[in-house]
C-alpha cells in the first residue's frame, strides 16, 4: 500500500475501504456508466470533522474526490475516477427536527424517506418527493435540486432550504446562510450550492424548511387513445387549475408496470394521465380537471376511490424500474415549456421510429419536465450504438424546442457534451469561472458539468 | 467636457445626463445618505444593446457603474459612487404576458405595480408584493430578492424567477436559465444573480412565474396591551396555520398612520397584529387564528368587514412613509426566527431607551422579518449620532439572536460593516472569490455587499 493511502488510513480509521471488494460497490450511481473509473478508496466520514480531513487530505495530494449519496443518480454524477477517492455520505444520518420553527437539520447521508418518516412523526411534512424517495439521500436531493411528483404544487428541493454547510475544495468548513424564512445577506451562495452536483463542495449539513402536512390526495385518472390530445389536455389543466400531482405514462410505461403489479391498467391505451389535489376542500379542484380531460377526447375519465387512486400513483412511482426489467435503460430527463409537451412527445416518437429503438415515456408533465427511457439490450452491440444515438438526439430535440436537457437528475457527467448547447458559451464559461474560483485545482468531481482538464 | 464623456454621450444620444441638474436626482436611494457621491453622468439606457454600450465604456474607462431601478431602496445600494455612472433602467419597461406558460417577461425599469397590472389584465397574479410595489422596480425587486407582505405564504422574488439576461462587467449579455418551471442544467446562475445587488451583472430582462389569482384576501385583526403577547401568538400563528398575510405595527407606528389616515385605529394599544387568509374557503383557517391569538390576552380581536380590513391593511403599507413623517429615519430589516419575535421586540425595546431614541416597529411578522425604524431629527447633532449607535445595536442584537441583518432591503453600502459579523469571514472570503471572478476590476456596485478597494 502506498504512503499516500496508509495515511488516509490513519487519519481516518475505520473509514476507509480500498481494493475491489471495497470500493467496486460505490463505482457506479443508476446511470451504470460502463465506463467507470477505478477509484483509489472509498471513505465513509461520519462527521463535517472526517469529511474535512479526507478533503484535506485530497487537495493536499491532487487526488479528485466524488461526493456520494445513496449512488441512486441517473447522471453519472457519482461515477467513480479513476484512481480518485469516493466519499460517501452513508454513515452521517442524525436528523432533528424543530416544530417551533418548523425546520429539520439533518447529515446528508439521510434518506428522503427517513426525513419524511422523522418530519411525519412530529406531525410535519417535507415536500419533495422524487419517485426513488425510499432510496436516495437529502445530499443527493440537495446536490441535483432534486424534483418529484409533488413539485408541480409545492416545488423543488431548493425551495426548501434554508441553510447548508459545506466543505470546500480546501477543507475549510462554511455555513451558508441562517435558518431564517428570509434572510438576503450577502450573494446567494445557498443557492449556488444548490444544484452544484458535487462541484463546488461538499454538503455536510443541511437546515430545511418543512409545512403542515395537507390532507392526502385524491385523484382523477384518464386515460386516451391519443398522445397527442393528452398532451393538450395536460397544458390546458396546467394552466387554469392547480394540481398537487399531474403524472403522464405512456403504453410501454403502462405495459410495464401492469406487468409487474397487475392491477387491471388499459394496457391498449396509448396514454394515462394521473391528476391529484391536496386542497382541503378538493371537489371543485378534481371536478374541473376531470372536465378538461373529458374535453379532450379521452377513452374514459373517471375519479377513482381512494385506495385505486394511489395504486396508480405507486405504479407511476415503480415505472422506471418497471422498464429497467425489458432491457438496460438510456434515461432521459429532458424538459420543455408545458404548451410544448404535444410536440415533444411527437418528436420522441420519431426518434424512437427513426433509430428503431423502444423509448417509454414517463413524465411530470404538469411542470414539463419528460423521461423517455431508451431501452436496449447491451448485449446487442448494434441497438445499443442507435440507443446512445437516440438519447442524444433527445437532448438535441429539447434543446431545439427551447426547452432542458435536465428538468431534475442533473447534467452529471453523461450529460455534459450537450450542455453547452443548452446554456450557450458565455453562460458556460461563467460557471467555469465560478468553479475555478472555489476549486481552482479541480479536484471536486470533475468531469462532471464542467470538463475535466486533467482527463 | 471631457473626452471620455463626449465619446460616452455620441455612444448613446440623448440619453445622457450630465451636470448638477441631471446628476442631483440620481445620488441618492430612499436610504437618502448624506455622504452620497457626485456621478460623472447618469445614463437612461433604452435596450440592452445600450446598457452594453454603456457597461463597454465604462469597462474600458475603469468608471464604477451603480445600477439604478426605481431608486426606493432602503440600503443605500443605489447610492452615488463619486466619479462614476448611475445606470438608471425607468426607460426599459416593456411587458408580454403568456397566458399559456403563465409567464411574464419584463424589461428591468418596469414597476412592481404595472407588472401585476399586466397580469390582472391577462387573469393571472405577481405574487411579490413590497410595501412600496406602486413605486419600486421589478429590476430592484431582483437585485435584492424583494420580500413584501404576501411572501409568507407565497414566497419571495426569487422564488418566481425563471430566467434572467445580465450584462457582465465586461459588457457581454449572458441569458441565464430557460423559461421553464425546472431546470438544472449547470450551476444556478439565475439564482445567483438573484439578490446581488447589481454587484455581478445588470438584470436586463426577466422571466417571471405568475399565478392564478387567489380569491380576496380575508382579515381576522387583534389589539394587544402587550407586544409579548402579540409576539407569542404570532409565533403559535406561524407553526400551526398558514396566512397569506401576517404583520405587525406597534404603537408609534399605529398612531403615525393614524395621524396620516384617522381610521379610528386605537392609539392606546401597544400592537396591532392584522392576519389574513385567500384559500377560497378561508373560514376555517380565520377562525383558527382568531382562537389563536385570543389565547394570548389580546384587547380585542374580531374578523372586520372586508373593507375594514382592507383599510388596516392599507394602514400597514403606508406605515414607513407615515413614520417618516415625524422625522429622519434609519430603517433597519433585522430579521430572526419566529419564536425568538418577542425577544427581539424586548430587545428593540432596551435598545430605544438606551440610546434615548424613538423606535417605530413594524413587521412582517409571519416570517420573522422585521422594521426597527429609528426616528431622529438630523438638525440634532446629538439625536443623529444616538441613531445611528442605536441603528447598529439592531443588527447586533439579530445577529446574537441567531437573525440577519437584513431580511429584504439588502446589505448596499449602509449595512456592509455588520455583514462578516453575520456570516463569518469563511462565507465572505467564498463571496468575494466570486465577486472578483465575475467583475476582476470591481466596478459594478462598488461599496455595495463587498468592500471597495478603490476607495
Ligand atoms: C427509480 C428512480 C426514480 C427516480 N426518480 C426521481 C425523481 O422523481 N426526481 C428526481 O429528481 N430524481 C429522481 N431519481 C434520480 C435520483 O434519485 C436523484 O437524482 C437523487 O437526488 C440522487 O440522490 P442520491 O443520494 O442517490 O445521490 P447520488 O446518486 O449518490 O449523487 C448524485 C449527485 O449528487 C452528488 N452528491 C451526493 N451527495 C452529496 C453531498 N453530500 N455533497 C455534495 N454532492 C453530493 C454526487 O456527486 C452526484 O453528483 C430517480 C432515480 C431512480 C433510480
Ligand atoms: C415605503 C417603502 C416600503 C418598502 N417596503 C418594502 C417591502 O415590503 N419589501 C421589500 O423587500 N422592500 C421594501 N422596500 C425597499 C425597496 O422598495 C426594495 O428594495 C425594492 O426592491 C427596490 O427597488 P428599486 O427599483 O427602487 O431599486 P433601487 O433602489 O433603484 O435599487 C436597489 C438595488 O438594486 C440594484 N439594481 C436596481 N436595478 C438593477 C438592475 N436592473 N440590475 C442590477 N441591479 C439593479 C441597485 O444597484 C441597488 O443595489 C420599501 C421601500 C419603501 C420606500
Amino acid at each position: 500500500m502506498s504512503d499516500m493511502l496508509a495515511e488516509l488510513m490513519s487519519a481516518l480509521p475505520g473509514a476507509v475501504l480500498t481494493g475491489a471488494d471495497g470500493t467496486e460497490p460505490y463505482r457506479r450511481d443508476r446511470a451504470l456508466d460502463p465506463d467507470a473509473g477505478v477509484p483509489l478508496a472509498v471513505v465513509l466520514p461520519r462527521s463535517t470533522a472526517e469529511v474535512q480531513t479526507a478533503v484535506r487530505w485530497a487537495a493536499r495530494h491532487h487526488v479528485p474526490i466524488v461526493p456520494r449519496g445513496a449512488g441512486t443518480g441517473l447522471s453519472g454524477g457519482a461515477t467513480a475516477v479513476h484512481g480518485g477517492l469516493v466519499l460517501s455520505t452513508e454513515r452521517m444520518r442524525d436528523v432533528t427536527i424543530d416544530t417551533a420553527t418548523r425546520m429539520a437539520i439533518v447529515q446528508p447521508g439521510l434518506l428522503n424517506a427517513e426525513l419524511k418518516a422523522a418530519a411525519a412523526d412530529a406531525g410535519l411534512w417535507y415536500p419533495p418527493d422524487p419517485a426513488s424517495f425510499e432510496i436516495c439521500s437529502i445530499g443527493g436531493n440537495i446536490a441535483t435540486n432534486a424534483g418529484g411528483l409533488c413539485c408541480v404544487k409545492y416545488g423543488v428541493t431548493a425551495d426548501y432550504v434554508l441553510s447548508l454547510e459545506v466543505v470546500l475544495a480546501d477543507g475549510r468548513a462554511v455555513r451558508l446562510g441562517r435558518p431564517l424564512i428570509k434572510d438576503v445577506a450577502g450573494l446567494s451562495l445557498t443557492s449556488l450550492f444548490v444544484g452544484s452536483e458535487g462541484t463546488l463542495g461538499i454538503v455536510t449539513e443541511i437546515t430545511l424548511r418543512l409545512l403542515p402536512t395537507p390532507p392526502p390526495t385524491r385523484w382523477v385518472v384518464a386515460w386516451f387513445d391519443s398522445s397527442d390530445d393528452a398532451a393538450r389536455a395536460i397544458a390546458e389543466i396546467a394552466c387554469t387549475v392547480r394540481p398537487s400531482v399531474l403524472e403522464y405514462m405512456d403504453r410501454i410505461a403502462i405495459n410495464a408496470v401492469e406487468d409487474r403489479l397487475h392491477l387491471g391498467l388499459d394496457r391498449g391505451a396509448a396514454a394515462l394521465v394521473l391528476a391529484g389535489c391536496d386542497d382541503v376542500d378538493p371537489q371543485r379542484d378534481l371536478n374541473a380537471m376531470q372536465a378538461v380531460l373529458e374535453r379532450h377526447d379521452p377513452s374514459s375519465v373517471h375519479q377513482p376511490p381512494q385506495a385505486d387512486g394511489d395504486a396508480i400513483a405507486y405504479a407511476r412511482r415503480l415505472a422506471i424500474p418497471a422498464v429497467e426489467d425489458k432491457g438496460r435503460l438510456l434515461l432521459a430527463d429532458v424538459g420543455v415549456s408545458i404548451p410544448r409537451l404535444a410536440e415533444l412527445i411527437g418528436g420522441v416518437e420519431e426518434i424512437a421510429a427513426r433509430n428503431d429503438v423502444t423509448i417509454a415515456f414517463i413524465a411530470h408533465a404538469g411542470d414539463g419536465n419528460t423521461h423517455p427511457l431508451v431501452v436496449f439490450d447491451p448485449a446487442d452491440v448494434d441497438e445499443a450504438a442507435r440507443a446512445e444515438h437516440a438519447y442524444g438526439e433527445l437532448m438535441t430535440l429539447a434543446i431545439g424546442l427551447g426547452g432542458t436537457i435536465t428538468g431534475e437528475h442533473g447534467v452529471g457527467k453523461l450529460k455534459r457534451p450537450w450542455l453547452a448547447d443548452q446554456v450557450g458559451h458565455d453562460a458556460l464559461d461563467l460557471g467555469q469561472r465560478i468553479k475555478t474560483a472555489l476549486d481552482p485545482d479541480g479536484i471536486l468531481n470533475p468531469g462532471t458539468i464542467f470538463e475535466d482538464d486533467h482527463s
